[in-house]
């Protein structure tokens, strides 16, 4: 499973080198993520009436070219078949020439709400959502 | 009732002019405003457990001289009187020469956590501690 | 003149209440002043090469209704004429219903870049843009 | 070569479960880097005033542990001997317990900033300063 957003690098995302600051590629990624977990009805409002919470517990990014001002991205995010995370790798490129800007990926635990338990497997309902 | 934290500028929070992002200041008024009301015996967990939030519901700043990487400013908060507010006056200066870097208030409206409705006065345990 | 943009309201802005921290609503009104300058033909890099930066010296801002995870926001912004400043004014409000989430206004300064003194006038340039 | 910064968590790093937003802790690592940095003689500034600039190429982080509203950091750096990285470790722990919060690491490659060139090994003066 697989989707992706678009985004336009806004101004306040900029460092005094006019490039996005290496830090807020997380924010990208995540709106990817989000609308990756949208797309498998598990946004993280349902997850929560599910009685899970899916806490980021590993992440790493490969920074490959800046993006500047006004440039237009295409960030993608696809699951990574997995027992006991949800695995998600990550990948930020220019809208146009499909050129790469960065990869990341991450993973999170899922813990249950109720008795802040860490399940070391992920639950039967999330691995059918995310495996259609 | 004032307070005052330090703030040593971040290079995250400049943008390509190599000053501070003009929304980044409202950060630095936060943390003033939560060490006020840290000395008023009000910081956010208390005012959850007495059942109420303080959402903003006016902001208002004035921008003076930029700040750079690594200047070290003062960020004051003090409380101004009012029935129906927690109505809060800020100043950012220069550390060393007192310089002002910006200006600004808030009003915050009292709400009830329990029925989410509008407290048009303050409630009188709230006011006691900020009057102190 | 006026240009408006669209915000779904990602995780990353929320706050513990759940809604969007009042802080990062200057970002969409960032994103639809960049959206309007760009419509005007004055996007920053135009602005700079003309020689003008335009600092913010004023800003408030009225918050009227929370907005929460995943809401559609539409931001809009217009140009209020104005001999001496960029004056702008915003309203964020539910792309659906309508509802205003929030509103605000900003007074940006003339620099000259070269120079670095402010022109208490607007350079004839900008204003026959932004008076389109 | 090591240095150490304080952090008490402010709340607009909050997320909706009233811990620290996963993407904030960069600012924090960054925080701890430029301290580093400056014992070094070697801050961005000076950085810039010897023609380089070192984007961040690689970024990993593992979380361990939550952390919540007003709780207080300690986040050190720590150079890791490297001939072609300026290599940096971190590490989040609770101030007064010791309990890790998170840690990671960062590469960050050498670019001259006059023409442009990736440096495929640290320049003398940079590993002079580093090692001391």
């Amino acid at each position: 499973m697989e989707a992706s957003v678009k985004i336009k690098v806004p101004f306040y995302d900029l460092d005094p080198m006019k490039v996005v600051w290496h830090g807020n590629y997380i924010k990208y990624f995540e709106k990817a993520r989000c609308a990756l977990l949208e797309k498998a009805g598990l946004d993280y409002r349902e997850m929560e009436r599910l009685g899970y919470a899916f806490p980021v517990v590993k992440m790493s990014v490969k920074y490959i070219n800046p993006s500047e001002f006004g440039q237009e991205l295409e960030v993608s995010a696809r699951i990574v078949p997995c027992e006991n995370f949800l695995h998600i790798k990550y990948l930020a490129k220019d809208l146009k020439s499909g050129e790469k800007i960065c990869s990341a990926e991450t993973k999170q635990m899922c813990v249950s709400i109720e008795n802040k338990t860490s399940c070391f497997e992920l639950p039967a309902i999330i691995k059918e959502r995310i495996c259609r």
